[in-house]
């Protein structure tokens, strides 16, 4: 059995949004994974990463799973309409339809998560709600076939419960073996509830002018959404 | 003040063992982070990602941070006299010197960890003994300036360690928290520890061949250093 995993590729993405997952999606027995773009010239990471895409997006006819990153390019992806129009014409054959960090902005854009719970980075969870979406503040969140991670790291949570949803469970821990995936974060400040109070304060108010130009970018994306 | 820090990329390196870490780096406050191989052409992991090299390994004159990924390519790497060579000559100046996974056993070839204490990836620490170095079966070992990480995510615990010693446990707090560093792993199978019996027993005897064939190319390149 093939499995046909679709991951978008685009300018200024997270990169560990898309490299977590694609660690545990390529490890999948019968997987074969697409790093999706409009052209293939490497594409750069918001942090300069050159990566290059497998295949264009307007190639890709179906899969059967399609998986959405986040990061600050995400921001121009709710406005293109080539990206969201081609992210509506696969899902619907899709068995899941996924996203990673703020990655879910763009499925929401997309009119992918109308009426449904999802995540998102903490930064930027309460914009879903622009979308009809429910915020959900946990790391991974299932609402049908629709899987959502939350920030970044999550990427790597989720893609395990996605292993696991398409292979069984034990597929999925031979993944986590594999991968040495026995996590022991030096600190404990990777959520805000763990967060101290000072260093949420410093991050969010560092981070509140960025968070602004996504939101008018959400609730533009919203209005056209209708 | 500026931080260098060189990541050696390689063909068939584990991707996640370098862009976990990247992740990390990159979002560290002065840090220059390079990306360096033999030539600037794209790199394919084992896996298929294709990676853009920033600079060539022979034009990379001083580090303040050295760190090398693992994967199967670097079996390769341990009879690489030019690579190995580079390692040599861009140590001394280092103020840390580090590895994730397999990549100690490149450091250890290098005769970079001869008499310290280091980690590995689970399946191949013993290796490490071959060196003359003592495995330690930890998520991350420092022993003086050498600071290696255990397989393939505990890169990103290292990173978050490398990042506190170098800037303060503050700054390494704030990137744990952009990153939601939260990890919450659906099932406790990340090491050989914690892992069902039966399933380490089956991965174990899966990956046998090649980690023999790794273990001739650690005896040989122990050869070698003499």
């Amino acid at each position: 059995m093939t499995i046909r995993i679709g991951l978008l590729l685009f300018p200024d993405l997270t990169q560990l949004d898309l490299t977590g997952p694609l660690e545990v999606f390529s490890r999948m027995p019968g997987a074969e994974v697409s790093l999706l773009w409009k052209t293939l010239e490497p594409v750069r990471s918001d942090r300069g990463l050159g990566l290059l895409p497998d295949m264009r997006l307007a190639d890709c006819e179906a899969l059967d799973i399609l998986c959405v990153p986040g990061g600050p390019g995400q921001i121009a992806l709710m406005e293109d309409a080539e990206v969201l129009g081609a992210l509506r014409r696969l899902a619907p054959g899709c068995r899941l339809v996924t996203s990673v960090c703020t990655g879910s902005l763009v499925l929401a854009a997309a009119g992918l998560l109308t009426g449904r719970r999802a995540t998102c980075h903490w930064s930027s969870l309460d914009q879903l709600a622009l979308f009809g979406a429910e915020p959900v503040a946990e790391r991974v969140v299932r609402d049908g076939n629709r899987i959502t991670g939350a920030g970044v790291t999550s990427g790597i949570d989720f893609a395990l419960a996605v292993a696991a949803e398409v292979l069984g469970e034990e597929a999925a821990r031979e993944i986590q073996l594999q991968i040495e995936y026995d996590p022991a974060p030096p600190f404990d400040s990777g959520a805000p509830r763990t967060a101290a109070p000072e260093l949420l304060a410093r991050v969010t108010e560092r981070i509140a002018p960025f968070i602004a130009r996504r939101r008018a970018a959400s609730e533009a994306a919203a209005a056209r959404l209708g």
